[in-house]
């Protein structure tokens, strides 16, 4: 299936030069993201992988029926406030200013392998804090993987170490 | 399975009084995470559904998975500001003042049976806009399904209509 078909560009969100990718009327279509979900699952064959952690809001359409494709568990990662128990967090640089991520203090034990989840890698921003996240509890992340990748952003780079990318869909 | 024995129950989150029912603990269990989707899944059979509509952020780890699971297409109703495209927009009361939910314009087309997905059914606000939005697109609303009901919150009560409401755990 040509996924790119089911992805709509929508110019100029959030803001002006943005040509933003658009899954949502990729998802609406029962069997187009059926198979994406399954073609995620197929690249990440072979990895051995104890849970898969998903950033929110998108990351968590793409990692959750993930999760439940591998038969694997999900943990997700949120903004500050959203977590009801104990977190820790971490800082993340937008254009102006800070975001800031956490995840449970107990969502993963240490030497879990940890399979990172999101719909989109752009910068790589969300996901180098995720893994932050993931290794200051000590989970050891197996790879990252995405509907689609921005190539031209160079995300990759900004992954640091030896975490293996893959990515469905490439601009 | 017992899920309430997966449920972790935080006191006075978001705020004193509230038992908030944490969910990550079910879902970082990977035969648990399953097994329920699954069993939300059993709930709806029978059920003529075209495609599954899920609130953010919590909606779309109960709504995505289980849209994958009967193979089916996924819709998400976003705060105001999120999606791309073209949106309706329904706004409901907080405790303190008003917030408002949107859909794609797109997202459904006029005479689609929808079912409306989400973690929990509480007071019945989100729902009942989300119901509002499904509406306003011309879309059919065949039926509301939760992984968790708080029965004592009389949420059905607020879900005007003949809505059938199920759900996977009660407290």
């Amino acid at each position: 299936m040509d996924f790119k078909q089911k992805i709509r560009v929508v110019q100029d969100f959030p803001k002006e030069g943005i040509r933003f990718k658009d899954i949502t009327t990729l998802m609406k279509d029962g069997e187009a993201y059926k198979l994406a979900i399954s073609n995620i699952a197929d690249l990440v064959t072979g990895l051995d992988v104890d849970v898969i952690v998903g950033p929110e809001a998108r990351g968590f359409v793409i990692g959750a029926p993930l999760a439940i494709h591998l038969g694997k568990g999900f943990v997700p990662v949120r903004k500050s406030g959203k977590l009801p128990g104990e977190i820790v967090e971490s800082a993340y640089d937008l254009e102006y200013g800070k975001d800031t991520l956490a995840i449970h203090k107990d969502a993963i034990e240490p030497g879990q392998k940890v399979l990172i989840a999101d719909d989109l890698l752009a910068t790589g921003g969300t996901i180098a804090t995720t893994i932050d996240l993931i290794e200051k509890l000590g989970g050891i992340v197996v790879g990252c993987v995405f509907l689609i990748e921005l190539t031209y952003l160079d995300g990759r780079d900004k992954i640091n170490g030896d975490y293996p990318v893959h990515s469905l869909v490439k601009y």
